[in-house]
């Protein structure tokens, strides 16, 4: 990981912009999964650091954007660039990093680069997709799962099939195991929304929800309750949730198993990928240490 | 040019999503400024439509986030889709555009890519020095055509350079043509916000300062007035001036022949770039049209 992040503070450098370097100094790094899954399935051709260096730094761009779209203030427990400089200074600081992923990505060979440049169309997609979503109650499960495949699993699915074809290993089986690792992560994540405390989240609990998202416990939700039960349910979406509401919302998910249902889902999935790569297991660890993180 | 539009629509219809296809065919294409040069510069190229295509999705791109910067309502007289839908879809409409043109640049060699990759991350970083700029009053002509060369002239320097080196053409000489091109081209555009009314510039006259735009003409005024008349210029900076201000400022710029000599420079970098391109007739006509369209 030393030899990625001596990658990230080269490209940033490189950009030649003061204040490009002393805003990404302030962006958390995060657990850089993606870099980390990359130097797994590629550890030791000499240009996997700098693939992880750029996948790392379109997903830095991809959470600058998403804060703008999502107004979000806070990013990893502190203020978020979009908070602390404007969400003007947000969208520009990410199309410096996405352009500048994007010309170091000419160093790659063309499927390479042809399947990472993909990958943001696709998770831009997903985006809008969510704006979209978000703007009434979807209670469709399908339309949810595709927009959270192209939101946040197919940089991730991108990043393991490009590795894989650093390091000349099946490319099928990886991709697979990056979009299930993506899909599992992001609902493990949507279901600790809800069971995680704010302290634990480093924003406000069930702000899913709030904000209009609705994700796969209160779907399977939906479809569990009676008319009048479903009518109370959708009078709380998209906007800020009575304390008493919250715990009558918390009480329904917990009856009627929905969060037991997502967890089930986001278990088949990632066994699912788990299959994929049964002969790599330092790829099985991870998915291992990530369902663990969700009790 | 017919075979740059069938290349923008088999692009934009690849994106496979209906919501992008529907908002992209609201957008008005403009000029087509880039694609035309690039198709003066390489006629012959069977990739020449394509890279132009790119080029002119990257500008699209570029221009959807510079409305959500700017706040802009109008873009080429019709409401923008910050205005109608906005700024969250704008600001992933121009990623989704962006990362698109970037898988197309794949298909090209690889130095061709990386000079128009390096000229989106030189427009964002000049689009958000812009934005610092406006911040406060800038009376510095240097730091002000650093910002405007990144972010109006390397595209067009971009496009220029690309299309010699798929035509072997000489690539230095290209640049050079098209940097001042783009360079000249925004001087011209600064003045037209002073010098037209609202109906010739789809949008309201002198907004750039009320933006808090200083633009050459206003730089070269500051310095030519005395400490008093300085300190009344900075009171109308970056807030809606009144029409008695207005006239005033104009007034000034006259006087001072502010607006002459920003001109001037216009002509001589229209001037330098024409001699560079001497031997190619084709060419030095698009300097020439662009200097008539400012009388």
């Amino acid at each position: 990981m030393h030899r990625v992040e001596e990658e990230i503070a080269r490209i940033i450098k490189e950009i030649g912009y003061k204040e490009v370097e002393d805003l990404f100094a302030k962006l958390s790094g995060g657990k850089r999964l993606r870099a980390k899954l990359i130097l797994k399935i590629a550890p030791l051709h000499p240009k996997a650091p700098l693939l992880a260096a750029v996948v790392e730094l379109i997903h830095a761009a991809s959470l600058l954007h998403d804060d703008v779209i999502d107004e979000a203030m806070l990013r990893r427990g502190t203020p978020s660039v979009n908070a602390t400089e404007g969400s003007k200074i947000a969208v520009m600081l990410g199309d410096i990093l996405y352009s500048k992923a994007f010309s170091e990505l000419v160093e790659f060979d063309k499927e390479i680069a042809k399947v990472v440049s993909n990958s943001v169309t696709a998770l831009s997609k997903g985006e809008m997709m969510d704006v979209k979503m978000a703007q009434t109650f979807n209670s469709d499960e399908t339309n949810y799962l595709d927009m959270l495949y192209l939101k946040t699993a197919t940089l991730i699915e991108a990043a393991a099939a490009a590795s894989a074809m650093l390091a000349q290993k099946d490319v099928a089986s990886h991709a697979l195991f990056g979009k299930n690792l993506g899909l599992s992560f992001q609902i493990i994540d949507d279901i600790l929304d809800i069971t995680s405390d704010e302290t634990t989240l480093g924003k406000p609990a069930m702000n899913d929800y709030v904000e209009g998202k609705c994700t796969l416990p209160y779907i399977y939700l939906y479809h569990s309750l009676d008319a009048a039960a479903q009518e109370r349910l959708l009078l709380s979406h998209a906007k800020k949730i009575t304390s008493q509401e919250a715990l009558w919302i918390k009480a329904q998910l917990i009856e009627h198993k929905s969060i037991e249902r997502s967890f089930e889902l986001a278990l088949r999935l990632s066994n699912e990928a788990k299959e994929a790569v049964k002969e790599y297991p330092e790829l099985v660890a991870i998915l291992d240490a990530m369902i663990q993180r969700s009790y």
